[in-house]
């Protein structure tokens, strides 16, 4: 999609964004609860793993689609604010091509479709170790005037 | 949106309706674990109710989006599949006009728009206790040739 | 969805409503070639006629899906500026749950599920005479700083 | 997105798909219309073009939102038929990064993300010359037992 992975990101920057993911990972409790982990970061894109547990099936016995939604919902949140300035989503949209199940990890990748002075937007693919692609999220942020630097003293 | 309420439901209708519905409320893990109730129950229609817990915030405290969607996803599989006929999620919309907190009682009414033998849409509308909107879902479904009935054997 | 129908609306905001919307009839280009028709239109909801010739089909003979999209964006254009602050889309949803056919009149009605400041939600029905859903909508605006009223001098 | 780009495809089917295409560019009547053409043609993906006329622009004299939809639609109807299965749109949504103008010459491409035997997603990006993404698509189809080739003896 977007071509940031041949541009030259500035070292500042990255180290920042991955100050901010830290601060994510830690502070969101459904990523904590949900075993949500970070894997790597870069502004505007991020890799989230999880492995998805006994918990989070639904009646049929397959990974709840709310937690499909929960592990692209939180790579959709750090990838937006990694660059520090405050994103809150507007709107999104989960496909659901496939299902998964207890004991699969589960690995989501999100990515800048576009991004302007006041709304961005975000593609989340989530697969399978064996490739196969069981969530596919897009998201619109609202990015708003103040920083996340300023949440993160508190 | 549908003229369902005006319409005679049959009553052998109506309690299938609720057999699986509190069917899935217990079975359900993340209806479960998030505390969340089934107060009504109609074919195609359901009420469902979650007190928002300090468990559920995210990094900046307030309720987290997947949460939201959770609540709505739950009254979504609810409705859909209180026919009967097994439905299977492949897409849904969620759009966040408002915030909601620790504490917060939300309620999520989902409503039938449309459906066909094989597909079929609904719209949830999640609220705080004071009214106000904090999601708006819409959600289509496949529906397979099995029962749900089949399931609540197990 | 909205109460608007049970609130006083001010007899001004309601001849501001229709100037807008008048004023849209006559410059939409799609508007104008596809033969729609302002019906009604309120402070953020309004009513969209048309009818379907035999230019507006696809390929397999029946009313091409971005016909029944165009007629129900012109009612979220409507309906998202009649309060005289600019709204662009920013996204917008469709489902088709039934199909139509040349010589159908179609209706499109808009209604406002929420708005704020910055950002407002408009649901859109399109249907054929016999009442059946062809089309429902759901679009995102962004509202500028600057006026319609700014637009129709020129 | 998919490998697709890696994968042999058979003449037949590549031949095939363009029997689709051609036919569709000659029956639809919004392609006919907008001066829509296909560039290419592969199983499950297409590139088709369209020049913005002053007939395509909404009140305030950019490209109608509803245009830039038509042309995606039109790429997405092209890509999920190229099979020869007869496909359906369910729904679609499309995202409006930036707006385009009378004179610019649009292209949409589009890319089958999944196909399962009764349904499928595509992606479609419609671009300026100048590569600029004016209109983020993603649209289901529900596939049909009947054949395209069925309704191209008409």
């Amino acid at each position: 999609m977007s071509d940031e992975k041949q541009m030259i990101i500035p070292k500042e920057a990255e180290e920042k964004a991955w100050e901010i993911a830290r601060w994510m990972n830690k502070k969101d409790q459904i990523a904590v609860n949900f075993g949500m982990k970070v894997l790597n970061v870069k502004p505007g894109s991020c890799v989230v793993e999880m492995k998805v547990t006994e918990k989070m099936l639904n009646a049929v016995g397959i990974t709840h689609g709310a937690v499909t939604y929960a592990l692209a919902d939180f790579a959709f949140a750090v990838a937006s604010n990694s660059h520090g300035q405050v994103a809150v989503a507007l709107n999104a949209q989960i496909h659901y091509p496939a299902p998964s199940k207890a004991g699969d990890i589960l690995r989501a990748t999100a990515t800048e479709e576009t991004k302007s002075r006041r709304t961005a937007i975000y593609r989340i693919e989530v697969k399978r170790a064996d490739g196969t692609l069981v969530g596919l999220f897009t998201g619109t942020v609202f990015r708003r005037d103040d920083r996340v630097e300023q949440w993160m003293k508190d």
